[in-house]
């Protein structure tokens, strides 16, 4: 029969597919594992914030720019050219975490191509943040993203509930946009409701960018400074046992200890 | 009085110290900070295993080999070097997620010395881990590390259970070890109490190292893999929406769909 000779789906395949997290935005921050992805492909997807902070690495290279919010177009479009050509898909920090990873692999379980598909991890906000802060997380942690574009707002505050209940540090992201400013005053609710307003919080703007700033308040003062969070922030709520770190007078930081003091003299 | 003319404590510090994620174990999992701070660094201080992952950066460094469980005293040596030299402190994946930063930022406060500090962060198992998987976390998750070793055990079974009952994705971090072998199956006890037994697992042994290996199963069959988990795995329990990825009748991967779905059609 005529059809039985024409390749199949997967036999068109001379591309490949990589999903490369590019961290939270300088240049040192990249990992070599996605410097190298990038530099063999030919084409490079992604939307501009995330492509401007890696112009180094594209010049030469066909660089399509995609709008935020396009994300299911940009999956259909980075998977319809990885059919042909190699293409990295870049995502800020990990593509993993509220990154592109899902959605591709998603649009492309659809497709049925057999097109080989790499993700690259990389530094996503909650660590890249920490960092700045001192050590806020240091054990159990979560991280609860505030939009509700994609997850029903009664889902995020019961997630928020509960871990603010075993009092386990929570790092969240999307705190607030142009349009979504109630979200961060009622999660700061949620948690005053198990965790004394002395907890402290923790706020990167910014993180590892240009205009990077980094801010320490407690629960029951975040109004004060809520003015400050934005789109660019992730905003730290520490747990039971986090505390301001100080040297003499000067605040330094946030740490949540690990429990060594629980076993050791220092 | 001869006592002023004494230096202060902050005048005799000249060195600095870097306290370094190295990532889950390739070298092509470093970022570029983390390979310049080790490079500026005179001394190089970490645990036998992870200087192992980094010998192509330290050749011709002082390198000060610790070993797995002396944490405080490596702490209280790499600040005792610090204050004369520049150090770098190195810790597997992230530093600030059960990392070194804690407890030398602890012990540095404690000294009172006004060492320049840097945390440079690292990928962390929990986004290694996922992007060896697909896309298990992609959205809200947590970690929480099974060992008891710094942490109550009931203090770990509570946190479990609350994040189990919102049905967020859970990362279990140090699933067991040669003498604690019973908290996975009591973790998977918890998570059979609020999810169903078909939700998926997915389980990373060794991620970006030699002798990688990947397994999916199901929290209902967990039991019959258990034997291949140790310290050098982690797991990932799925959350309400996380399902297997597949193409054609072969599993992929594990995807936790971002939501996309209830926004377009793809």
């Amino acid at each position: 029969m005529e059809m039985s000779r024409l390749p199949s789906p997967d036999k068109l395949v001379t591309g490949r597919l990589y999903i490369v997290g590019i961290g939270p935005g300088s240049p040192e921050m990249l990992t070599r594992r996605a410097e190298k992805v990038i530099a063999e492909s030919d084409v490079v997807i992604g939307n501009d914030f995330y492509l401007d902070q890696i112009s180094h690495l594209v010049q030469g290279k066909n660089v399509i720019r995609s709008r935020m919010g396009k994300e299911v177009d940009r999956a259909k479009e980075c998977i319809n050219l990885a059919k042909t050509t190699s293409v990295s898909m870049v995502s800020g920090g990990d593509p993993g975490v509220y990154g592109m990873a899902s959605i591709v692999l998603e649009v492309l379980e659809h497709t049925g191509l057999a097109i080989p598909v790499e993700i690259v991890p990389g530094i996503t906000a909650a660590t890249a943040g920490a960092a700045r802060l001192g050590s806020p997380l240091s054990g159990d942690f979560a991280v609860v993203s505030l939009s509700d574009l994609l997850t029903p707002r009664e889902v995020i505050k019961a997630r928020l509930s509960a871990l603010f209940s075993v009092k386990m540090p929570v790092v969240l992201y999307n705190p607030k946009s142009r349009t979504r400013t109630e979200q961060l005053g009622e999660a700061i609710a949620l948690a005053l409701e198990y965790l004394p307003s002395d907890t402290p919080v923790g706020i990167v703007r910014n993180a590892y960018r240009e205009d990077e700033s980094v801010l320490y308040t407690t629960l029951g003062k975040v109004w004060e400074i809520e003015d400050l969070v934005d789109m660019h922030a992730v905003v730290f709520i520490g747990g039971e046992e986090t505390r301001i770190w100080k040297r003499g007078e000067d605040v330094k930081g946030i740490i949540t200890p690990r429990g060594y003091h629980r076993k050791y003299l220092y």
